[in-house]
């Protein structure tokens, strides 16, 4: 079954203690879309500018990403520059260039019109909210969001929360949120907003799940998947993203939506999250093969299973 | 087969979120050996003061604790006082007494002498070095240290590391050990100093095992245990130590020291360290039954693996 994400397409400037690079492909619209490609069609909705050319589309044309809803207009891309010098799990941000981004206003093509998963990537929940609205029939729906949201747009936001099916978020927002330091604490205070379920990213210690809890958020069960320790971290941009498209690319691929599944997707959400991490921007998820993919999915099982 | 550890046994007075509490039973070899005690013999070898009566001996008696080797001497036992008020995962020391400690000479009770297992809590290298040599037909040596050590009395840590077969240390501590950020080639650069085997403690995120590099720490293998997200932690002090019990008491509880004891090892060693931070000090160490264990230690496989 085919997802429909609505987010940023961008161009990046990172500079890491692996090197830099000048103006790489990403926002997080294109970290999630090349992640989910390895398992289901992807449909992107966002806006680019002048500088973003037939080379960039096709990018995502090689992985069968429809960019229909790739709007072009006048003016520059957004574009982010930031590095990662003192701490590889943090980045500095430098420049923020919101350019065409600005004024975006996601207009959703007819043909994206029966995708039955939708991902609200990280982006003004106005928008988000306005994406979903749009798209009544989807069968499930996840986003993610960030500090700022969080903290300055906090009643957009929770309008957003009551209408999702999974929430992805790492342990720092997950926190601000829910206003307590206890992860699970800070879950169940998630869960009681609207999410069905919550995703909490740890970086390169894995990932929890919490999901199936009641009104209130109790009785949540609970899974988590691990992290690879690599050996060389070139580039930690969109390993959240990353995580998101391999985790709901997995799960949209799926027929049914169990909780072995839902197990399994953490594993591949973990596992695109770490080969992101390789190489700078995008260049790794551009470069994969499902075999690759599921050879570190075994690897993972092994480094975490006792039996 | 029987362990036999030398650390600290003292008292603790202990400030966090959830209350305070006045001199505690504590001490690294108060920890390690409550937590070893459910899956083995245990041998202690410290010193206490005349603050340390029947009834804290009987605390380690009920668990079948031989405290044969614990020498009482003039002055007082070793006091820590600390908080945890802005941080759950880093202690705020206020007082650190080392009464009697401050001369600690271990000696060995004949009676110890055909323990297969030792444990070199974390104490001056020095002394670890000198309970090493005393016992030179153990066959499993673990051990543990701290930032201290590694800063400013490296020489003589460097000699303990040589002999170990297991170190057991937290992430802050590898990296500073190695001297360098990224989790796998610190774990190279530690295990290239002498360990066969390193446990890297996570806190609340697990733990991971590099085991089986060759001289220069190349080609490890890797395992990675969870840890429980908890609901209420009241007190983290003492749960590093609980982690090596847990994992070094089951490991001396099986004939054979296999890979896949060694992984078993690591879930029960993540089990008694989440218990540790449920209760004050050791209070709950002091009540477990092996029941209540091998529960958690099921529910940490349900946790993390994917059938």
């Amino acid at each position: 079954m085919s997802i429909t994400v609505v987010g940023s397409v961008a161009y990046d400037t990172i500079e890491t203690p692996a090197g830099k690079r000048e103006r790489c492909l990403g926002g997080a619209a294109t970290y999630f879309s090349l992640a989910a490609s390895y398992f289901t069609n992807v449909r992107v909705i966002a806006v680019v500018g002048e500088d973003f050319g037939k080379r960039q589309e096709s990018v995502f044309q090689t992985h069968n990403i429809d960019t229909t809803g790739i709007e072009h207009t006048a003016g520059k891309s957004f574009f982010w520059e930031g590095s990662y010098l003192d701490n590889l799990n943090e980045a500095k941000t430098h420049i923020t260039d919101l350019n065409v981004f600005a004024t975006f206003d996601p207009k959703i093509p007819d043909s994206y019109r029966d995708s039955e998963f939708l991902f609200l990537a990280n982006i003004d929940p106005v928008l988000q909210r306005r994406v979903r609205e749009q798209m009544p029939d989807v069968k499930i729906v996840a986003g993610d969001t960030m500090n700022y949201w969080i903290k300055d747009h906090r009643p957009a936001l929770l309008e957003v929360l009551k209408g999702l099916d999974i929430l992805l978020i790492n342990d720092t927002e997950a926190r601000m949120l829910a206003g307590t330091e206890n992860l699970l604490q800070a879950a169940r205070g998630v869960l009681a907003l609207g999410p069905k379920a919550l995703v909490v990213k740890h970086g390169e210690y894995g990932a929890t799940i919490f999901h199936g809890a009641n009104s209130k958020g109790n009785g949540a069960e609970i899974f988590r998947a691990p992290a690879l320790p690599l050996e060389d971290v070139v580039d930690p941009t969109g390993a959240g993203d990353s995580f998101a498209g391999g985790f709901f690319g997995y799960l949209a691929s799926q027929p049914e939506q169990t909780p072995a599944v839902f197990r399994r997707a953490m594993f591949y959400g973990s596992v695109l999250g770490s080969f992101a991490c390789e190489r700078f921007g995008t260049e790794r998820l551009q470069q994969l093969s499902r075999k690759e993919i599921d050879e570190r999915f075994n690897l993972f099982r092994e480094l975490t299973h006792l039996d």
